[in-house]
C-alpha cells in the first residue's frame, strides 16, 4: 500500500469517478471478472498475509482482549476466498444499474427531458474486519462506477493490504482507471474524510451503532448507515396462533446475533392466556433468556422486564415479552421504543395488517412474516450494500441502486426560456414517453 | 402564534406525522381547498399585516438597509393573494406522491413485497422573506403527507403570522390532524432544531449559499438544499453559431439573477473569431458586464477576467468567457469551477454532445438548450420545492417526490426464514409482478 496523503487518495478518486461514471457495463463486468480471477490465483498470498492477522488475533484472544467470535470472522480458508471470488461474479451478473432512463418527458416539440441513472461518485466506506467485507465493498462500488476509499477494521490489516493489492493490480490489467479504489489505514485518516465535503459525495460507515452515529455527528457529507435494529412482532387478537408461535421463534431464534431479528414481543391480551405459555416453552427450550411485563408474568413465569430493555438491541437469545390492550396500544409501544428497523403483525384480520402497516414509521412493516426477511439478498436486491435506518436517499436493505443518483439530460434544438415566458408565452407539452436517452436522439429523427 | 417551546412544536409535528401519513388523498387535497379559499376569505386581514411589514422595510430602505427589491418581493396585493391561492389549488390537482407501490416482487408464493411511496414525516423548513414561501412550503408539505416546521424571514413577520394563523385554523375544519404545521420565529429555534436529529427527518433551508452552508455543516439531520448555480454555456466548434447565439443570450439576459443563468460562457477557438463579436454585440446591448480572457480579448474588446471571476455566481448581468482548445478543455473548466448544476452544450455533433453529458457531473446537462429550463415547472415536476446541489436523495430540481421516501411492505402466509436457510433451503422466487399493495392481498386470493 502507497504511503500517499489521504487529500492525494482522494484526489486521485475524484478523477478516476469521472472516468468511472461513463465506463461501459462491459469493462466494468471485466474489471469484476479480473478481480475474481485474481483472487483464485492468489490463495496462497492471501492465506499467507491473514495467518498473520489471525495469529495477532489469537495472542489478543489468550489476554482475553478478543473474542473467540472475533477470530473466526477473521479467518479465510481456501473455500471462503471460493465464496469470495464467486461472490464478485455474482455482482458481475446483477443488471446494470447505470445509464437506464428513469424518466423520459417532452417538454415541447424536440424538447426532451431524461432523468439518467448516474453513480454516486467518490464514496467513503469504514467497515468491520471481515477480510470479505473490503472485497464486497470494492465490487458493489466498481459495480455502480462509483469510486471508493476503503477503511477496514485493524484486525484484518494483513489480509486487506493483500486483498487490496490484488483488487488494484487486477483492474489496472482490465483497463479500470487507475486510482479508482483507495485503501486507508490510519484513524487520522477516517477523521480527515469526514472533512471532506467538497469531494467524497457519500460516506458508508458499518459497524456499531455508536460508531455510526460518531460518523453521522461529525460530517457534513451524507451518511448512509444503520444505527440499531430494535425490531417488534405484534400477535394480534386475530392471530392464527400456531403461525404467530412459528414466526415468533423463527424470528428470535434463527439468527439472534443480526439486526433483523426480533427484541420485543407484543402479544394482544385477548390471546395472551393461549399464546404465551406454548412460545415461552420453545424459547426456554432454545435457551432464550426472556423477560416480561406484569401482565406477562401473570401467565407464565419469567423474569421481570425494565424500561430499558424496551429499546435494547440484545442481538443474542435475549427477548422481552409485553402484553398490550389494543393494537393501537401495540403501535404506540413501537412508535416510542423501536429502530423503524423491522416490525410485523401476525393477524388474519387484513384491515388490521393495514392500520398497523401504514401506521407505523419503519423501513420494513410485516404482515404474517418473520422480521428476519428484512434484507437485501431476500428482498431479491442481489448483493446488499447495507441496511439504511435513515429515511433519505435509501431505507431498508440497500442495493446496487442505492449506490445510484440520477442527472437530467435535455435534449433540444435550440429552444430558449424567452419562448415559454411572458405575454405570449407558448405552452409546455409536459408529456411523458418511452424512451432511453441515447446519444443524439434528436438528431436521428 | 403560540408561545409553545421549539420542543414542544417539534414534538406535536411528530405525532401529527404520524397521522398524515395515513390521511387519504382527498382529505389532504380537502385541506389545501380550505387553505386555497380561507386566503381568498381574508385579504383585508393579510394585507393589513402585510402593510406593517412593507412599512417597516420603507423606513429601512430609507435608512439605506434594505433594497427597493426586498421590499418589492415583500408587498402583497390582492392579485398577488389571487395568485396565492390559485398556487394551493394547482399543488392540490398535482397527482398524489403517496402510497404508490414502485415496485412489487413475489419473494416466493404468497409472500409478496410491495416497495411503497410514503413521507418523508417531519421537514423543518427555512425560506426567504416572500410570504408567498410560507404558504407554498405548507402547501407541499401538506400534498406529501409532512408535517412542516416553518420559519420565514423576519422582514415577512406580520405577513407569515397571519398566514400562519389563516392555514392552521382552515386545515383544522379539514379535519387535517392539529400539529401538522407548526411555525418559528426565533433564530435560536433554528439552531436548536440542527440538534433535533431524533425527531426532524429532513432540513431544508433556502437562501443564501452561505446560510445553506451553515445549515449543512451544524447539523446531522439530512438536509436539501442548493448552494450555488454556477452555469455554463458551451459554443462547441461543431455549434450552430445563429443557435448558439440565441442560447448564449437567453441562458444570460432572459433572467439574470437567477440559479441557473449562465455566469461563463465557453468557446471553441475554432469558432471564437466568428462567433464572439455578434454576441458580444448583443450582450452590451443589453448592458451585460463581460469579462474574458486571452485569448477572447483578442478577438473582442472587454475587460480582462480574473481567477475568481470563474466560480463567481454574479446573478446579474454580467458574463465571463473563455476560449478553449477543445472539448476536454471545456469539461475540465466546468469540473474545476463550476457547481454541478446545469450545463449546457451547443454542437451539431451527437457524439461530443454525449462526451459531454455524460462526463460532467452536473444535475443538468443539455444539448442546445437554454440552462433557464433548470426548474421544476419547466421540468413538468409541477411545484417545485426547490434546487437540490447535491446527488444524495433528490437532484436537481426537486418536486413533490422529492418530499417521500419509500417504505417496505411484506405481505406473508406464515413464511419464516429458516425454510430458506441452512442445507435443504427452499430458493426464492424473486419474481418482479405488477400490482399495487392493497390492504389483505392475500387473503384476496
Amino acid at each position: 500500500m502507497s504511503e500517499k496523503p489521504i487529500e492525494t487518495k482522494v484526489d486521485e478518486a475524484q478523477t478516476a469517478a469521472l472516468e468511472l461514471a461513463t465506463l461501459s457495463d462491459e469493462r466494468r463486468r471485466a474489471g469484476l471478472e479480473a478481480i475474481a480471477d485474481a483472487i483464485d490465483e492468489h490463495h496462497d498470498e492471501i492465506l499467507a498475509a491473514n495467518e498473520k492477522d489471525v495469529t495477532e488475533a489469537e495472542k489478543l484472544l489468550e489476554a482475553g482482549e478478543y473474542s473467540q467470535a472475533l477470530v473466526d470472522r477473521l479467518k479465510l480458508s481456501a473455500s471462503k476466498l471460493e465464496d469470495i471470488s464467486e461472490m464478485v461474479r455474482s455482482v458481475a451478473a446483477q443488471e446494470d444499474p447505470l445509464e437506464k432512463t428513469l424518466e423520459a418527458r417532452r417538454l415541447d416539440e424536440d424538447l426532451e427531458l431524461y432523468k439518467v441513472a448516474v453513480p454516486i461518485g467518490v464514496v467513503g466506506t469504514v467497515f468491520e474486519s471481515r477480510p470479505d467485507a473490503l472485497v464486497q465493498i470494492a465490487a458493489l462500488g466498481l459495480r455502480s462506477g462509483n469510486a471508493v476509499i476503503l477503511k477496514g477494521g485493524s484486525e484484518a490489516a494483513h489480509s486487506n493490504r493483500v486483498l487490496f493489492e490484488i483488487i488494484e493490480e487486477a483492474t489496472a490489467t482490465a483497463d479500470v482507471p487507475d486510482g479508482w479504489a483507495q485503501q486507508i489505514e490510519a484513524r487520522e485518516d477516517v477523521d480527515a474524510m469526514l472533512a471532506m465535503d467538497d469531494s467524497i459525495d457519500l460516506l458508508m460507515p458499518r459497524g456499531s451503532s455508536a460508531f455510526v452515529s460518531y460518523i453521522q455527528d461529525n460530517t457534513s457529507i451524507p451518511v448512509l448507515g444503520h444505527t440499531e435494529g430494535v425490531c417488534h412482532v405484534f400477535v394480534d387478537g386475530e392471530a392464527n396462533l400456531e403461525m404467530a408461535e412459528e414466526i415468533a421463534f423463527d424470528a428470535k431464534v434463527q439468527y439472534p446475533a443480526v439486526c433483523n431479528a426480533v427484541e420485543t414481543l407484543l402479544v394482544h391480551e385477548d390471546v395472551a392466556t393461549d399464546f404465551l405459555p406454548g412460545i415461552v416453552e420453545r424459547y426456554e427450550d432454545a435457551d432464550v433468556e426472556l423477560r416480561g411485563d406484569e401482565a406477562t408474568r401473570e401467565v407464565v413465569d419469567v423474569d421481570p422486564v425494565t424500561d430499558d430493555d424496551w429499546n435494547t438491541e440484545y442481538g443474542d437469545l435475549e427477548l422481552s415479552i409485553k402484553v398490550v390492550d389494543s393494537l393501537s396500544a401495540a403501535m404506540g409501544h413501537i412508535t416510542e421504543y423501536g429502530s423503524k428497523h423491522t416490525e410485523s403483525i401476525v393477524t388474519e384480520d387484513a384491515d388490521r395488517a393495514a392500520r398497523f402497516m401504514r401506521g407505523l414509521d419503519s423501513a420494513s412493516v410485516y404482515h404474517n412474516a418473520s422480521t428476519r426477511f428484512a434484507d437485501g439478498y431476500r428482498y431479491g436486491l442481489g448483493a446488499e450494500v447495507g441496511i439504511s435506518t435513515g429515511k433519505i436517499h435509501a431505507r431498508g436493505p440497500v442495493g446496487l441502486e442505492g449506490l445510484t443518483t440520477y442527472k437530467y439530460h435535455l435534449e433540444g434544438d435550440g429552444q430558449l426560456v424567452a419562448t415559454y415566458a411572458g405575454e405570449d408565452a407558448k405552452p409546455y407539452l409536459h408529456e411523458e414517453f418511452d424512451a432511453e436517452w441515447t446519444p443524439g436522439r434528436l438528431s436521428e429523427k
